[in-house]
């Protein structure tokens, strides 16, 4: 324990680097860069404090904790599936929010778990050590075995620890490989919904101004971690400024941004360019023609298809500008300029020459290999699989009965001991399933997997056998009993000898399909992972051994920290204000969905204040995961809440453009006024220092 | 005339180049090249005789004359419209297809116009001396201008000579503007529908296996021209060989091939890679996506959807299939290879360099140009603009009616005197409308202008005003009394007077938004196009003196002929053989759509030879437009009918690969076997020689 302690003041250390992009660890935060940029000094304490307050939640999104009492802050869209979950025909949280008047009142939030990353300890040289001379295939088995170790052993100890108590541990991959680090939460599994307001404000605009500026959103939704049955007691947390930040104030973001792809090879990029994105995009606009379709047949399918459908619309937005950032062939050739530097350095050095020369090859042959298993891997066990939350129950029993068989290090990734309780946690959460959507989807993967792999294939013969699409969805979703979470616990619980005797339709099915998936899985994570991963390692090592811990690793929905300023940019010429007011949000609605406002604000259109500060953007440098991050100033007070990125933040998925790239958040004012005056929450606002 | 059949004949002259690829203009068919490559002579009245028997049909589609009688072969899938507009929910000729069992059952096919090219003439020289020394908005003017007149003047000659009767006349741009022919074409106005099996079996294997091989698809139908109300007698026309071609004989394909883009710059290309095509992709996916759900609903918006959603996937498929090519680098580094060839010929030419040094530079700052304005060109008067009959009826009798106030030179192109007898054909046609469709295609257009442009533009504010999509779409379409063909003659018949004072709903929204969106259109042509013309002109000036007429020119939907051969090809390492059978389409049957036999073929499966050939492929250069064009022989006689290409061929937009690029045809013995065993319509068979 002190160990760790120990090595993570050591890491706040000081560092030269660019100041004004970078997604940071925070043992690798570049406080001399920020101090000389910002004229702000930041210290450990202060960097742990933010640490400490910043939460993430178990969905992908970002929060802080904002009162003692456990009171966390995040976006509305990250509890949709909380609102969504609670909703009833009668009575639609998600259309009309939700205000808990006492903590009694606070609502379950089974599908969010909400950890705290207390410390980081550098583990590279430990796994380095298991994976010395062992060929790709067995260097990846070794791996996940020696991940799950550290990982496991971690958690023993913190159990043991009175100083901790028991924390949740995940052994964390930066820089492709080049670090390897252990990262200890403490999770918070009790999690209850305490406000969220309409969604037609919360998503103001609608997805036509997704990804757009200027916006006026309130995107914030509070939630409560508790334990023991009690609000949990949360000495560290971000105390409000209710004025928030002035234009060209420097602010910082804490969070978990998901994914970037800024260290990729050039023959990365190109496989992303020509096979990943137009496959994903096509398919996903498709989708999305299927669902506004459906949801047009009545205010019911409409309410059943906004959550698939906004997830999916936003997910689709990313694709279209990341294809289009990849299209523009200045962005490959300066990739390209960087890349034959760092070949250039590797080459002259013979010891790097050694190890990574050939490296760069080895990853564009595994590319070429990828574009050839591309659709199939893709439309099967990659991200444009079939879709379905009863398809994904069923495949999570019937693999997760076969690999808890297995032991711990054998198993796929996503079973290991560590990942079983959030895998459980989302298994068996009550959410609602709605069999129409289930049918629409399930017989969209059916269709197109035909279409793409050929009526001829035999894997589309096993998946479909002689039915059309819609009768096999229609059948199967029928015939399950897996919405029911009682149906679903037995079957887990059973393990795989329940799932052998099961006839519930689903669960025969995938359980059926399942081997010639998994040799898909199997043949991709050889012939395609297995390489490139081998390969983006070496290439880490030598990027290491030429730029050492100055570059930031790209980011893999772990705690980062990123220093800014509140500013706005010029767009085709004219100049794109940092603020919006409340007054303004007025001026623009029109009645007619996505820009009708709530009745609550109508009526209290009056009582506001219309110079009220609503959104603003800044020159912080994130992507999607840090949703629901708080904004604090120099003094490290809560001073806005990030919910989202102009359109051109999109291209940050490869790098970071600062004359435009920017982050868009709600202001505290404006969380204040809707607090106090719409939504009768004084309380709360006072909880969260916005009153006080 | 006899200066035009002189020229003619000196057309078909010896020429030097490659016979296996290129879509060969009449005049231009390099016979040496054909001669050595497939040891067949083809003299000008073979050509001629394969000229003349070949028909365009005014939807984009070709087919052959095959009887003295004026009937006419072509695809199934060129009749859609005809048949879905006899149909009704009780008597479905789409799904149950349609046997005249004589003369006076044979259809009205109101939407379709037969035309034959009779002759063609050079009339570059003419059109260059009306641009010279003008500038490119000039010369665009100009050149309408004088189109025109050749047109209108070559009709009015037509009409005065007995020995042709009335033409119609088109001047036809080849070389991107490097030559100019003035066609000639005999058209029938009064086509009738005779034969068409049911859906099922023509597009046997559906939407999955279009732009596949190997395949088993009865693709085609009969329609007869008739005359003063009786069948036309037409001299010329195809014997068909019941016996079809063997392996590797040579087969010759005449047709109207839409578009190809083998002349188009680097710059060009970059664009459509990157701009056009990705953005026409995403639209097309998301409403194929509404098309199949609205279809879902029922039978009933099942066949209502079919028409369109049949042309949406194969556009889809093709798009899809271009935007793989382009994105392949070989490909755009064997263009620049192709351009640096011919530039350095260009530099070393004073004279040329003069005329089209600066040609490509041109070109490619009109690219820049496009890119800038792509979207909102696209999405208004481009091919992602508003979809939707009653939209497109509105804006016919709008702008026809402006137009037609103009002189002729002066009016936009589709509304030149010679096109007027087409728009008022496709305006007054008899073609249902559904509203439901009308608004999903409305509604669509809508969204997706206000997504792209964003809800601040000012066009999007013109066109939604303060509506929401769906709203505004309900509205016109309930509103309008277009779907009415009285009530569409009535306002074009009535003209700019008729339009000024109707208050028809769609009218009124149309006639308002016009003048928007003729502003863009404008601008895309001044800025766009015009420069884009000139340079490219330019450059096929400087083609054409470095390689004459040795090479073919882009298709542009005029008449072209092709030299190959049956062969199949290796896919994979394994060869795909060229002829299918009708035997094989019954083992390969599920009983399902789109693997479902239609009753009729069951019923008379005992009755039909297995063996009988049924579709096969051959190495000839097509591409869309070619729907429908014969096959023949050496000897001239028809062996097949072509209805699609396999998924290779579509990179044939940008170049042509013999090693893979195959056209997939009917068999002459499957339309026999059919006519005569299933069909009972021995007598059509008789008429067209496949029964002797």
């Amino acid at each position: 324990m002190k160990t760790l302690l120990l090595c993570c003041l050591l890491c706040f250390g000081v560092r030269a680097a660019r100041a004004d992009e970078g997604m940071w660890p925070y043992n690798q935060v570049p406080v001399e860069a920020i101090r000389s940029t910002f004229g702000v000094s930041l210290d450990s304490t202060w960097l742990r404090h933010l640490q400490r307050s910043t939460v993430r939640l178990g969905n992908g999104c970002s929060g802080s904790l904002v009162s003692p009492d456990g009171l966390v802050l995040t976006n509305h869209h990250c509890v949709q599936d909380v609102l969504v979950g609670h909703s009833t025909e009668q009575n639609d949280l998600f259309a009309h929010g939700f205000v808990a008047r006492s903590r009694a009142e606070e609502l379950p939030a089974p599908t969010i778990a909400i950890d705290v990353l207390v410390e980081m300890q550098d583990v590279t040289a430990r796994v380095r050590a298991a994976l010395a001379g062992l060929d790709d295939q067995k260097a990846n088995e070794a791996r996940k075995r020696v991940l799950s170790q550290i990982e496991l052993a971690s958690e023993a100890a913190s159990r043991k620890d009175p100083a901790t108590g028991s924390l949740h541990c995940e052994v964390v991959t930066l820089y492709q490989g080049g670090q390897y680090m252990l990262y200890r939460y403490k999770r918070y599994e009790d999690v209850r919904l305490v406000f969220a307001p309409e969604d037609a404000i919360a998503d103001y605009g609608g997805d036509p101004d997704n990804f757009q500026y200027p916006r006026w959103d309130l995107d914030m939704a509070l939630v409560r971690v508790y334990e023991d049955g009690k609000p949990a007691h949360t000495p560290e947390y971000l105390h409000a400024s209710p004025a928030g930040p002035a234009e060209s104030d420097p602010v910082f973001v804490s969070g978990q941004p998901g994914t970037t792809e800024r260290l990729l090879t050039v023959a990365q990029l190109e496989r992303e360019r020509d096979a990943v994105l137009p496959l994903r995009a096509l398919l996903e606009s498709e989708l999305r023609g299927r669902y506004l379709q459906f949801g047009k047949i009545g205010p019911e399918e409409n309410r059943e298809v906004q959550d698939p459908l906004l997830d999916l619309e936003n997910g689709l937005k990313v694709r279209r500008m990341e294809l289009a950032a990849l299209l523009d062939d200045s962005l490959l050739a300066s990739k390209a300029r960087d890349e034959r530097a760092l070949r250039a350095a590797v080459t002259a050095d013979p010891a790097l020459a050694r190890d990574a020369g050939g490296a760069w090859d080895e990853v564009a042959h595994a590319q070429a290999r990828a574009r050839e298993l591309e659709v199939r891997h893709d439309l099967t066990e990659g991200r444009s699989g079939m879709r379905g939350t009863l398809w994904t129950y069923a495949r999570t029993i019937v693999r997760g009965a076969a690999e808890r068989e297995k032991p711990n290090g054998e198993r796929l990734r996503e079973f290991v001991e560590t990942q079983l309780p959030y895998v459980e946690q989302r298994l068996l959460a009550p959410d609602p399933v709605y069999p129409a959507i289930e049918r629409l989807e399930m017989s969209f993967g059916f269709e197109r997997l035909r279409e793409w792999l050929g009526p001829d294939d035999p894997l589309v013969h096993a998946v479909l056998g002689r039915t059309a699409p819609d009768t096999l969805a229609a059948r199967l979703v029928a015939g399950t009993r897996l919405a029911d979470p009682a149906f679903r616990e037995q079957l887990w619980k059973g393990g795989a000898k329940a799932v052998a005797a099961s006839d519930d339709p689903m669960i025969v099915y995938v359980r059926t399909l399942d081997p010639a998936l998994r040799a898909i899985r199997k043949q991709w994570e050889d012939e395609v992972d297995a390489p490139t991963t081998r390969g983006s390692e070496a290439i880490a090592r030598a990027r290491f051994a030429v730029y050492g811990t100055s570059r930031y690793p790209d980011a893999t929905s772990t705690l980062r920290f990123n220093a800014g300023r509140v500013e706005g940019w010029t767009e085709a010429g004219k100049p794109v204000a940092p603020f919006t007011t409340i007054g303004q949000a007025f001026a623009r609605a029109t009645g007619d969905d996505p820009l009708a406002l709530p009745p609550s604000w109508i009526g209290a259109r009056a009582a506001l204040d219309p110079a009220t500060l609503f959104n603003y953007c800044t020159t912080n440098d994130i992507v999607g995961g840090n949703s629901g991050s708080p904004v604090v100033n120099a003094k490290g007070e809560l001073v806005g809440l990030v919910f989202d990125g102009n359109i051109e933040s999109i291209a940050g998925t490869y790098w970071f453009d600062p004359r435009v790239n920017r982050t868009v958040a709600v202001h505290p004012a404006a969380m204040r006024e809707a607090l106090v005056r719409i939504y009768g929450a004084e309380g709360l606002a006072r909880e969260m220092g916005l009153v006080r």
